[in-house]
């Protein structure tokens, strides 16, 4: 078992959402306090790093983005960039030559109220999709369409939701963990009352970050809810002979389109003209404490990024292929999960569409961890083979859907 | 009668849209006036209350609320809250221990930018709804639905319009009444001008407040209306065993469901579990001038809330019975309107769609009184009789619309 | 041949896309520059001209145009107002007694951030216009209405795509040509990668401004788009026995309404109760390089404004004849166009929905000329008479699409 990955997540990942013992805190935005332009660095705090660190927050303007402010956390060995006007979304990452991310045909980083989920017949949402990490949520996932006489637009309102309060915490010890929180609220009389806070937690000098999400069903009801970490992935890890990794129970195509590439569904094509995307709907396996690990790495080996979650909270994964053109967003999306792409009418007869009662919480948990060479990548890969512990992996022909009569 | 009502109604309600003698004022927001905050107080103006009084914007950050202001009228005895972007409705307003107005699962008070009212099928209206008064209308109130082959969306566009002005103006002699101003414009070409001018009147010391609204059709066509003030309480006022007194004609159950609680249509549950809501579609009876009084008061009788207003402007009445679980939303709503909740197609044969011609006016006023001790609650129900002067309430078992063959 | 008209195309149309030698270049708004209240004055450029030119922004607040800027050009003999937030429509230009632009029912210059394009059954558009040139476009133009299983909104979403870039270039060299140049785009993944480079040209001095717009589809693959540039006049030109004259192949009514009034369809109604609007489609002819010119003028001939365009660019021409009530926005649109106003599934069979490969760039110019005296609308019309040439104007009695089965 690999130590680093493992005492990772649970360093990172349980532990996160306890406060620190003592901690600098500043507040960016809330209720009495607008986002402005506004930095702090290691040197300012007197902590004394390998590298420095700092945390930018500054607020764009013009187009559809006007008003949206950026968070950029520079742990000295990664800038992460946050957009609370958009679900606490994670924009990018880069690392020396290396961006986690991808290049979306929408450029600006658009600001919800420029948005209509409802336009495009439910797929308003794609006229601001271009993060590294999209939440989906929390109401409902997948794709548009009618539900109980209600139409569902793509992927739920989470990646639109303002956070209505950020937080920065910098611990005042050793390794001086760097605290993101940002509420999110997804409430409407009658029907929701969810409140998600997210986290995301580094350290200066990491190439990883982790998201700890918590989503509270603050109404009297039980309601369903569903929850995807849409993560995206273009150049430079994504490219021809890239490959992605980890360990399965089932894979089946999301479609009968799917089906096509299904004996290579580990294997990315390069940007191919008229492909549109594959999906694959993945049950991963996990370790005695449900642990899993997905990786998505180049051709050579020599990079790649890890995608450490439970599937105690993320049962399911979608491989998410859409390597048409360039120009139309070369990406695949790797997205740990309760539920599928599928509209919510088609998941419940699935399982798919958990419930959470009264006052109850749900916790999701991602770390993303860049394999900045080839051992590193070895190590993820070992890492699959010790949870897939030689388990048999199904692979199903037919899509657990049939939307063959859908139109 | 009431001297102290009836006179409150006449000197705030029927002069109230006349401009004081003399006057300070303070032009809060227009199109060369950003919000910004801003406060004035009694003191400052080198007035000698009983009780100083003062008036405050703030401009809320975060969230779905990213660049909304309250205006905040302190009377010295109430605090009145005014949201300027949002149709000019009011917050809450708090007195002592009392506070008018609800705790809604919309914690935020909502930007009209982030809401896509055409959401949820026509039910997007919900995602901002937490007002003690939200104004309806003013094309149209009502349950969502079609008419005319247009989605009309709940309760029609007005609070979530943004007032285009906003003035403050405060009498400088006494009483030394404070008067805000907001205009609201619901125009759309070919389609409808209304202007609305609004205005909230209230006096230092006062627990008092009168809304008169003034409705424009700037067009040159006769055009379809509707008005409804959704007036929001919850707790203390409602409570198990609260009571609603008015003079009533005729009393109906909106729709089945509310047939069940027909003969306790007065009085309240506490909060019930899967209750959901009953509404009753109510005929006020008024006095010779059509003045007509609406009361909700605690079980003890110790407190509550009376609505004076004019059956020639608000012939109709709905009383919203919401008093599902705390967390739900325990809430009613007195809602004097020009109509009933139903979708606009049902009204038309209930003659419940006024018509406005060109550049004709309509006014709309309402008083707004905490009554504070067991004799204000009795010297309001003792109004009430005497309005409805022995004259007989028929209860129709029957709901005015067979919603039974709707889907 | 007119000279100066088609000297004036040549000069500020073709040539306008190429940087002038040597500028000054303000960068109004952009990603990191938040408009603010700015002006600059010949003066302050120690540029001397026969009347002192300037360009200010400032932006607007209170109700639903919180947050616009309006961008004045002032040449001098002309002021021009440009909307940033909407798409660089011209919002009106005037000139001494002279406006270029009309009265809308819509009296706000409403934030996009504010309309659901998607309401009112598509119409949300009708909630913003009341520019002069409304941009319409670019994926689709023409009446709300389903297509390939998308309901397309009222004549696309470029009026309410807020500009992310905005700069004013100033030719440091006589005739001291000022550019307004702001990008459009319209984006969203899988869908569409469309850039708009907008610019507005004119010169100190100057009555006539040319917009010059490039549109550059920067996906990978081909796609439908349409263009319209909906130009529309009030009074003063617009008049009873006001006229329209262009040099015309074909005309024919948009549908059966429009057939009463065909055979006077260069002439106008003053404003008419219940008129509502009629439509001619013409396809225009133009000279040999395809300069084509459309002139409106008032009864007397005294005054006017013509367009000047290229139906190479801009092959078709939608005259909308608006001549209803005051109140309801007397106005008539003149509005060249790829296509005319029928949904876009109509324009297909007609050959109007044109196509544009991947980076390929497609240009539309149109140069607005106030007309202000006699001779000048004489010079006009001759210009139209020149153009035409002596060629066949065909009447065609129906309408090019049967819309009678439509509901």
């Amino acid at each position: 078992m690999n130590t680093s990955v493992s005492l990772l997540w649970a360093s990172l990942g349980l532990l996160a959402l306890s406060a620190p013992a003592s901690a600098w805190e500043y507040t960016l935005i809330d209720a009495n306090t607008p986002a402005k332009n506004w930095s702090i660095t290691s040197e300012q705090l007197g902590v004394k790093t390998d590298k420095p660190f700092s945390v930018t927050l500054k607020t764009l303007h013009g187009g559809r983005q006007e008003g949206v402010s950026l968070i950029e956390i520079n742990t000295g060995a990664m800038k992460m960039t946050v957009v609370p006007n958009r679900g606490m979304n994670v924009l990018h990452a880069t690392s020396g030559n290396v961006r986690l991310g991808w290049d979306s045909p929408v450029h600006e980083v658009v600001n919800p109220a420029f948005i209509e989920l409802n336009g495009r017949g439910g797929l308003g949402w794609l006229e601001g999709f271009n993060e590294l990490v999209t939440r989906c949520g929390y109401e409902w996932v997948g794709h548009p369409g009618m539900d109980k006489g209600e139409l569902l637009t793509l992927h739920g309102r989470a990646a639109n939701i303002p956070a209505s309060k950020v937080v920065l915490t910098i611990d005042e010890k050793p390794p001086y963990a760097i605290h993101l929180k940002g509420e999110l609220r997804e409430q409407a009389f009658k029907k929701i009352d969810f409140l998600v806070d997210t986290m995301l937690t580094t350290e200066p000098g990491a190439t990883h970050f982790t998201l700890h999400d918590r989503l509270t069903n603050q109404g009297d009801y039980e309601k369903e809810y569903q929850a995807l970490y849409h993560s995206n992935f273009g150049t430079p890890l994504l490219e021809e002979g890239a490959k992605f990794a980890a360990p399965v129970r089932e894979v089946s195509p999301f479609n009968d389109y799917a089906k096509r590439d299904l004996k290579d569904w580990q294997t990315y094509r390069g940007p191919t003209k008229d492909f549109d995307e594959m999906v694959y709907n993945l049950f991963p396996y996990g370790d005695a404490q449900g642990n899993s690990l997905a990786v998505l790495h180049d051709k050579a080996g020599k990079q790649g990024v890890s995608l450490s979650f439970n599937i105690n909270q993320l049962p399911v994964f979608s491989l998410w292929k859409n390597t048409d053109t360039t120009g139309q967003g070369y990406v695949t999306g790797l997205e740990p999960g309760t539920s599928f792409s599928y509209n919510r009418r088609f998941q419940r007869d699935l399982n798919l569409v958990p419930k959470i009662g009264p006052k109850e919480t749900r916790d999701f948990e991602i770390t993303y961890s860049l394999l900045s060479d080839a051992k590193a990548v070895n190590d993820a890969l070992k890492r699959v083979e010790t949870i897939q512990q030689g388990r048999k992996t199904e692979v199903r022909e037919t899509p657990l859907v049939d939307l063959s009569q859908e139109k």
